[in-house]
């Protein structure tokens, strides 16, 4: 069965939110014409990335916005992966909410790996992982600097996850996560993951793109250069079930004596 | 004041024990020449690696070889890891041993993540980690199969190690694993790793080369080709200050609230 895959690498409207959201349709119609089941946005898509000064009581037209991406969704058949901040009784989030294909909820999924003063002074980390599933594959959620702790994704394999999708924003000269992180982190799972990154410019930060799909031996089943681009790529389960027929790194951890 | 890392690319004299060490010793000279501090050798450098139907009475001459890999340490003043076949009184064991520049044996290190049939049949898994002094840098081992695990690296960094050193036999057609894991796992612990590879061929495997020497960011200091090379870089501690001043991954992970 599995699904096709798809990644937004770009940037929302700076400061228009309602313009974002018309983009976010325009976007999520072509990748269903194109045959997407499941469609990821990056980090801070909705709100925009970096925003020095957010405080709580900034974000309200945050919740408006994902109703409509909500209708989005059910309109064109997509689960949705949506990178956005939120603010939340607990204070404020760096989030990735997922809605199914009618349009329902899903979970909202909290970065656990805050990067830099700015993401430390601004948001509250997350303490739990968020698993659906989609097609006949467990996806697990991860944000930007979340992808850099093998300890994370290795959480995502051991509960039984197939694909890991992660929002990210990253900015040069930290390209080599893309580069080299990203692949092993598929690689040494030997799971599905889809990398989704900005592109553009927010203040003095200049995103890298590099997005990427991977497949389990870390192979690029399709990449994406620096500007604005839809990656699309059919993930089949049994690929997976290949690749561990010859050896298989959790079952292999299961054996090791560790201490 | 630092170290500096010499790693051994190349193979040994296909069942020629005393051959194998001549060679040795003439590697060790030039290293030490070439202003080496610490040399490492691949995994089964002494013995050979693939060793089909290896059992316990076949490696009589390794003892009196490590003997004279201690003299050879102390007449050119090197710390040396060898990489090697041992029989323990648990049996078989791939084994990394190390011995000082005063030709003291350190510390023997046995391979904990054993590959794929072959290795499972005949040896006993390790069940620690080995951690010695060079200069001011504290060194950690690991052999081949293991760097593939982020825990057992993780491990060594928790531990405060400097360096990795990590005698493989990496055949075709992994050479991703060097290319791209072995990056990584210095760059997620930002620690210098050492990945020492055999070249040639044994029964049906052909071993890869690409040996590195990696800076703290996963950074190549230098990388070796397919064939038998001597590889040496300079590696100085304050380099790792350096790239933790920006950001500290195991800082980072001791906030995580992970479960």
């Amino acid at each position: 069965m599995g699904l096709t895959l798809g990644l937004w690498q770009g940037e929302g409207v700076p400061g228009d939110m309602p313009a974002t959201v018309g983009a976010i349709s325009g976007i999520a119609r072509d990748a269903a014409r194109r045959g997407a089941d499941l469609l990821v946005f990056p980090e801070g898509y909705l709100t925009g990335y970096h925003l020095p000064g957010l405080a709580p009581g900034d974000l309200d037209g945050v919740e408006d916005a994902l109703a409509e991406i909500g209708r989005i969704a059910a309109q064109t058949g997509l689960c949705i992966v949506m990178g956005t901040h939120l603010e939340t009784d607990d204070g404020l989030r760096n989030a990735a909410v997922v809605v199914d294909r009618t349009g329902a909820e899903l979970g909202r999924y909290h970065k656990r790996a805050l990067y830099g003063a700015w993401e430390k002074a601004t948001f509250r980390a997350g303490d739990a992982a968020l698993r659906f599933a989609c097609g006949d594959l467990s996806v697990g959620v991860a944000i930007c600097y979340d992808v850099e702790f093998p300890e994370i994704i290795r959480a995502e394999a051991r509960a039984g996850v197939d694909l890991v999708v992660v929002p990210t924003a990253l900015m040069a000269p930290h390209d080599r996560v893309a580069r080299l992180m990203v692949p092993v982190r598929a690689m040494e799972n030997q799971v599905f993951l889809g990398y989704c990154n900005r592109t553009g410019h927010e203040g003095g930060l200049d995103f890298v793109g590099l997005s990427s799909i991977r497949g389990p031996e870390g192979e690029a089943l399709v990449e994406a250069g620096a500007g604005p681009e839809l990656l699309l790529a059919r993930l089949d389960r049994s690929r997976r079930a290949e690749t561990r027929a010859a050896f298989c790194y959790l079952d292999d951890l299961a054996g090791l004596r560790l201490r």
